[in-house]
């Protein structure tokens, strides 16, 4: 089952070398979620053939513009090619304030609804849910209200052997249990659930960290995820610059990485200074190796 | 003297084809103007080197998204540049509203001062004029309050013909006097100012017209310009759906330029629905030989 995503955008606040702000797509199931929203998601979408009519969910991680100028755009283009299927929008709540107001200029009617689904940054929330996946709020540490968001498969029900189910003729209706990993009574005899069943594939998450101090508090919420985006607007030596902006640095992208004992790292919001970003890759590899660079229109498979 | 205007952008509402919305910025004695500022515009200026922190004075023309999305980034990335000189802005009065709702919740205090001017969309007004050139606004014709703009060069005063001025020993401090057009009175004879000038190079000027409905009243505005911009975004077989949408036809553009006694026409605006625009300026070229198709990064001169 597909479970990727898609960078559209991998620069901080000033776009440089033709990095834009930024902006993904998450592929889960062939559902696609747009994370985060900066300007020129909506080219960036046209050039890298991502199909914005399947987008029915969008997540703002807060309100400075490199993260959501893009939006106001998106929804417009939506407008006029004809969408009438609605549209959520999880973010900060003054977001609606925003895209109202130029609507209410623009004297523009979206032909589609969109729900507001406000975020609190203070606490972690499971903020959508379904059989398939659940969708959390992680908080974050940046200089005005900002919030994370992990996206995690449901656990998968455990597989039957189809062997020992036939051997012990377990009732069908008794099956479903089987999978929750209950045991079976057979009389005055217990089965083991171990002996009918194996485990199912695991559940896959993702993390969506972008933008905020080094705060070990996030690993309440990110240990053991499969792949771990994190910010990692400088490399170290401008640790203070990070510090002063609320922002990390790749060498501790590498270390919230390592401790949240994810699998994989993958670094992102990259500062205008920097034109080669090998040696930011390189710093938080020293941390842990298994870290790649985003690159844009590159897709990363959460495995 | 340098008059030339550089395209950003030129496509309608939806980008498309690589197309981007609305921007242009315009050199006129290495002074530089940003037309509308679209979605994508600082990107589009660092893709073509135009220098930001050379624009002082932007022009919105009207609040459709596609005319000033790019606006918010733009400041921003100044702001983070360092940018500390006043810039100011020429647009529909509402636009002020939308900027500073945006700083607001971004809680950003920009380092340098926005002087807003409104714009009438009802009235002609020279709002901005100093000894080299005058900008005026262009009523146009559209769904929502918008405007044109008109940029032109002071008269050039009449160069002397220095053997004449010495044959007839015209005193210095009648000079300025000669190349304002005055006849010099020597006793009792008039020596004509034909006899003792020529001609200074012909004043200069540009037009701005999107977007707009074919209105004739712009001829008022727009009469006897060297290089008239309108927008053009459909075909004429698509009249009708023009006319809904308050916009213009490539025929109509054609027209208009040479009811105008246009030098050169250039249009843009192009609806996402063409790929190939050579269609659209063979349609402008048969009422308008002197057609131009605006293309991103390339530099047309008003000559």
């Amino acid at each position: 089952m597909t479970f990727e995503v898609t960078i559209l955008g991998c620069s901080s606040a000033s776009p440089s070398y033709h990095r834009h702000p930024s902006a993904q797509v998450l592929n889960i199931f062939e559902r696609f979620f747009l994370i985060d929203c900066g300007e020129g998601t909506q080219m960036q979408m046209e050039r890298y053939k991502v199909k914005s009519q399947r987008i029915n969910r969008i997540f703002i991680s807060h309100l400075h513009g490199d993260h959501y100028l893009g939006l106001m755009g998106l929804l417009s283009t939506m407008h006029l090619q004809g969408r009438t299927k609605e549209m959520s929008i999880y973010g900060p709540k003054e977001l609606k304030e925003i895209i109202n107001i130029q609507l209410k200029y623009s004297q523009t009617i979206l032909r589609f609804p969109i729900i507001y689904h406000d975020t609190n940054p203070d606490k972690r929330d499971v903020i959508f849910e379904d059989e398939q996946l659940s969708i959390e709020t992680i908080i974050l540490n940046h200089r005005i209200p900002c919030t994370g968001f992990l996206f995690k498969e449901k656990k998968k029900p455990r597989k039957l052997i189809k062997e020992m189910v036939e051997k012990y003729a377990i009732p069908i209706e008794f099956l479903h249990k089987l999978k929750d990993g209950e045991d079976y009574h057979q009389g005055n005899k217990i089965i083991k659930n171990e002996e009918l069943t194996v485990a199912g594939n695991p559940a896959r998450s993702y993390a969506y960290c972008s933008d905020t101090l080094y705060d070990e508090r996030i690993l309440e919420s990110i240990t053991g995820v499969n792949l771990l985006y994190h910010e990692s607007t400088f490399m170290n030596d401008l640790i203070g610059r990070a510090n002063e902006t609320f922002h990390t640095t790749s060498k501790q992208a590498g270390i919230i990485a390592k401790k949240a004992n994810a699998k994989k790292l993958l670094i992102g919001h990259f500062s205008a200074r920097y034109k080669d970003l090998n040696p930011l890759l390189l710093e938080a590899q020293e941390e842990f190796l298994e870290t790649r660079l985003s690159v844009e229109g590159e897709t990363f498979r959460v495995e």
